[in-house]
């Protein structure tokens, strides 16, 4: 571990769950601890946690808990596992990674229950760690991928938060800033604020600051402005959806910026796991958009910006043609044009 | 006037100034009654009215104030008008607008001095209300040039506020907006936040909504977005300066809509009075850009929204190269590519 790599935002300690409350960054780096299965529902629920792997890392915990709160009796141990499971399920119903982790440590659990209550127990949590353990590994195969992509003194623009805080350390497009960081070749992370929620500001500026890293804060007027005075070297994102074609599905300004980086030629990469690119989606147009509350855009901490009675357009992701992407850094390799033959000849490899 | 032109933002009633207090906005309609000429220079320097033109409108009634107020002695009349002079020009020494008023008052005074100090200060008023008159006349006249370049059922997105509430009234870019409401040609103004300083939230949302004319609110970084969705027919902008060869300087942002409009191939159009080309700034390059405080960007209504110690870049504005410009609707007709011809020819006729 290095000086830029000391963010874990779901950790176990004696027993229990550690969460980092990311509603209260970056103003309090307050951690929560948690040892019922109802208690890591909520935390999910409310977003102390959000990312999909972080969500996904906290779920497997959160059976892990279960697991040890059950009954010493085999059979009442089971039932209350499954309702445990389904009660973390709900928390947020649309997250992938948090019903994939759920079930994948259920599985862990059904398979050593045979040799009794104790060992499911011990398998549980074990299952828990190797599942951040290994989302942390992804992160950084991702950012050790993306490595020889990024130039001597690179100044790295990156949109919203794809960091530690997002997965179970490390981070997918700040998992390369942090691995430019390790090799000396980073310069300065230019955090986009990403407005509404301003995740940039909020979160990605803090976990570079906590760790670190360089990294500097602009508003999301301001990113063309330094691409066109050469202050951008490159940009690295996230992604929570890319199609079959390489169409990449990220928070709201990412295609914005994509633009402005090809009108300026700059190089535009994605980080992301393999799990993200979803083989069944042919192209971005199949990716439907999230349309959020217009309050998002009107109301900032509590304070309204905006009069009363103005409607507000809030969607919260746009699509970024692959054409605009030079390469994408996957866990397992880098796909470049054309995605549709390179990405799946990563997932067969 | 029309129920699309009902704002004023610097008025004259029964003997005394009346300013709308523009850093209430959007929260309350408040408007400051002034009789002194400390009080006028105070309302300039806090910024309870801003926009160069709408400046330019208050200090012309400062003076018609100072000259009111001064002795009945023509002599100490002279010297009291000229002190008063100097206290509104200092009110922000940078604006070339404040000068121009409040100079062109006091040539108005010195010329009827002579027929004595009533006459003298008849003639102030008058010509604190023909500057203000001309503002708005000016304004018209730009919309009335812009109007025929708006498409039936226009969808328009603008940057920052140039609104009535930056001039005497009608607004610039927003004048062009009023002109197509007018003539039934708009169908909806996208408003772009325009983060640090959230003028198009917090101005352009609410002079738009206050004179019936239907604004939506968007944060920056959803323009690219809308406009790959076929949402945007046009994009309208004010200037601050304009070089000679047509570039435009602007509210920073302003140079990433018109990148993102050429990609999508939707016209960029600028509104500006022709004053504000300075023909001895031959390109873009030439204009100095003000890199202002960093709490802008970390710091909105008082709440923090980044880390402390997180350094912001925080240009105020940045500048769009001609030839990303589709026209320039100007109060004495309309210049288009190439720029440096088509401007002095305006200026010259």
């Amino acid at each position: 571990m290095t000086r830029y790599d000391t963010l874990r935002p779901v950790q176990w300690r004696e027993g229990r769950l550690r969460l980092l409350d990311q509603r209260r960054l970056p103003h309090a780096e307050q951690w929560l601890i948690l040892d019922a299965v109802d208690a890591v529902r909520d935390a999910i629920f409310t977003m102390v946690v959000r990312g999909a792997p972080a969500i996904g890392c906290t779920a497997a915990y959160g059976m892990a808990i279960a697991a040890h709160q059950a009954s010493d009796d085999p059979a009442v141990f089971a039932d209350q596992v499954a309702a445990d499971a389904a009660i973390l399920k709900s928390a947020r119903p649309t997250a992938v990674n948090l019903a994939w982790a759920v079930d994948r440590v259920a599985g862990v659990i059904a398979a050593r229950l045979g040799d009794g209550v104790a060992a499911a127990r011990e398998a549980a949590l074990a299952e828990a760690h190797a599942i951040t353990a290994e989302d942390v590994r992804f992160c950084k195969d991702m950012g050790a991928h993306g490595l020889p992509y990024v130039p001597d003194g690179a100044r790295l623009l990156t949109h919203c938060n794809a960091g530690a805080l997002a997965t179970g350390g490390y981070g997918t497009a700040l998992g390369v800033a942090r691995a430019a960081a390790e090799a000396g070749k980073l310069k300065m992370v230019y955090a986009d604020e990403t407005r509404p929620r301003q995740q940039g500001a909020r979160l990605t500026a803090w976990e570079l600051h906590h760790d670190g890293v360089p990294v500097t804060l602009i508003s999301d007027t301001v990113a063309g402005s330094l691409m066109a005075q050469g202050e951008i070297d490159l940009v690295v994102v996230g992604s929570d959806r890319i199609a079959a074609n390489g169409d990449v599905a990220n928070k709201i300004g990412t295609y914005q910026v994509a633009i402005l980086a090809a009108y300026h030629e700059i190089p535009f990469y994605v980080a992301a796991p393999l799990s993200t690119v979803d083989f069944d989606t042919p192209t971005g147009a199949g990716i439907p958009i999230e349309e959020r509350d217009g309050d998002e855009v009107a109301i900032i901490d509590g304070t309204r910006i905006a009069p009363q009675g103005v409607p507000c357009r809030n969607p919260a992701f746009d699509v970024t043609p692959a054409k605009l992407v030079k390469a994408i850094f996957t866990d397992k390799g880098v796909a470049e044009a054309p995605y549709a033959e390179s990405l799946a000849r990563l997932r067969d490899s």
